[in-house]
């Protein structure tokens, strides 16, 4: 048998946590509420040393978690999730709690870096050296790829609270952000959506202007993406994406505001192919922590 | 005598050509207003032409450019400034014309990656594996690096043209960007603050509300950088950064849009060595070129 790797997608709602040996290779698999840190990472120890018990040893784990996080080495903070507005989160050693009970290399990484290495190494951006993957649900987070390795900088990249144009004629909502009011997320995360119209997104038919709107805010801040990074590709997942009228309208009006300047024609001609969906789809997060998991043990 | 390098800084507006060994040894400067290609081309060769002839041969030359240009050595028009609204440059192979006259290898990459490669060198990103340099002049325009290399990614980066709240009650200018009208260079490049108040920023006293409102977008433009790419540092430079009061107005700025947001010291305590100005000054762009030149060249 191959090598098992342990990975977590440490959300700010939901857990999930899978033993793997790839993609295609998922042993086990459990999902949780989002409690306390200290019965939370229980839940996540007790699930992987039941795993070992059945299938063997595992050789690394890996953790995309929701952040803020330390991703500094050197940092007598290194591992920690650190000013989460989360209740009870703050400070909290996730990698820390975990090294106590598995004496092996542990990945760690924002939630959004590793589910861009996890669609780099099974899926939507494989071989390429620049991409960005954002996703669009309680909160919009982004992480991707720069000459080849992960985005980290000073901190972590923090997408979501990207500054845009917000017409309060057009649209009066004030946004939810309680740091910046009307930045990306408080405008057009899945909270922003539910309480401008007074109801789920999910809810909302497909005509509803709630549409046209949200692929406006999202297509300014794919355009920054663009003008900042010049990736080759942006991967747009999360439960908002899920509504696939979504894409449609996004990629319009995002060609309308770029207006030709940027006149590669892998943007101009073929946006279908550059704007896109996650080839993991709802596992992106998890198979990213795996994804974690394998460079820690260097696979 | 040690190894002699050739630089370009290659501008819309004008020209300027060096001949050093290093910043330290420059042992000819030539500026002049940017003419048609040929014309302007043709002072470039003459001029190198005439150094090495007094000091001898070049070992490699670098050329730093407006754009935008071709930067994929793939393509067969690498080296070209491509859709440029500048009349008469559109297409023009700025590498090829050197080429032809110099058989030596030539560094080419943006005006902002060349200055952004000289503060690497030897100015303020000294060390710094992710770092933003910004121009703020004629237009703006931004390069970097992330993880230690440059930012190219599928053109390159156009951090001019971010798109960044206006509030058209606060000011109802409409802004002056051809294909996206209130973008960050529509709104804040030297000739829109020209156009704004009817006459140049350089003309408008220290106390203007001119430069509060140009520090609010320039620091809603370095707020989306941060929040994009996280930098260590983002050095600001270009004509409207020599009104030395705007650093102050746009620290207090930035950090209060962040609002506490990305919590490291390094910002939050230390913004005064985070934001700050070309070490290289004035010489910034035309010493990126040596140092693209000697890139070039391996040294």
């Amino acid at each position: 048998m191959a090598e098992l790797f342990g990975g977590v997608e440490a959300g700010g709602t939901k857990f999930v946590c899978v033993v793997a040996e790839g993609p295609d290779k998922i042993h086990a698999q459990i999902q949780f509420a989002t409690r306390q840190p200290d019965e939370t990472i229980r839940r996540v120890i007790d699930f992987f040393r039941q795993q070992e018990n059945r299938l063997g040893a595992l050789t690394a784990l890996g953790i995309g978690s929701f952040g803020p996080i330390e991703l500094d080495p050197n940092s007598p903070n290194y591992g920690h999730i650190t000013s989460t507005p989360k209740p009870g989160w703050e400070n909290t050693s996730i990698v820390g709690l975990l090294k106590d009970s598995f004496k092996i290399p542990i990945g760690f990484d924002t939630d959004v870096n590793a589910a861009a290495l996890g669609e780099f190494r099974w899926g939507a951006a494989q071989g390429l050296g620049e991409f960005i993957y954002v996703t669009i649900g309680t909160g919009i987070g982004g992480g991707g790829m720069v000459n080849g390795a992960l985005l980290h900088g000073l901190v972590h990249p923090e997408m979501g609270h990207l500054m845009i144009p917000h017409d309060l004629n057009e649209d009066p909502f004030p946004g939810i952000c309680p740091y910046h009011q009307d930045c990306l997320e408080g405008l057009a995360s899945g909270p922003a959506i539910e309480k401008r119209w007074g109801q789920p997104g999910e809810t909302l038919p497909e005509m509803h202007p709630a549409w046209a709107l949200e692929a406006q805010y999202l297509a300014l801040g794919a355009m920054n993406l663009i003008l900042t990074i010049s990736p080759q590709r942006i991967i747009m997942g999360g439960g908002v994406m899920k509504q696939s009228q979504i894409f449609t309208l996004l990629r319009e009006k995002l060609l309308l505001l770029l207006n030709n300047y940027i006149k590669d024609p892998k943007i101009t001609r073929d946006i279908d192919n550059y704007l896109v969906p996650p080839a993991l789809g709802d596992q992106t997060g998890v198979l990213g922590a795996i994804a974690l998991a394998q460079k820690a043990a260097n696979v």
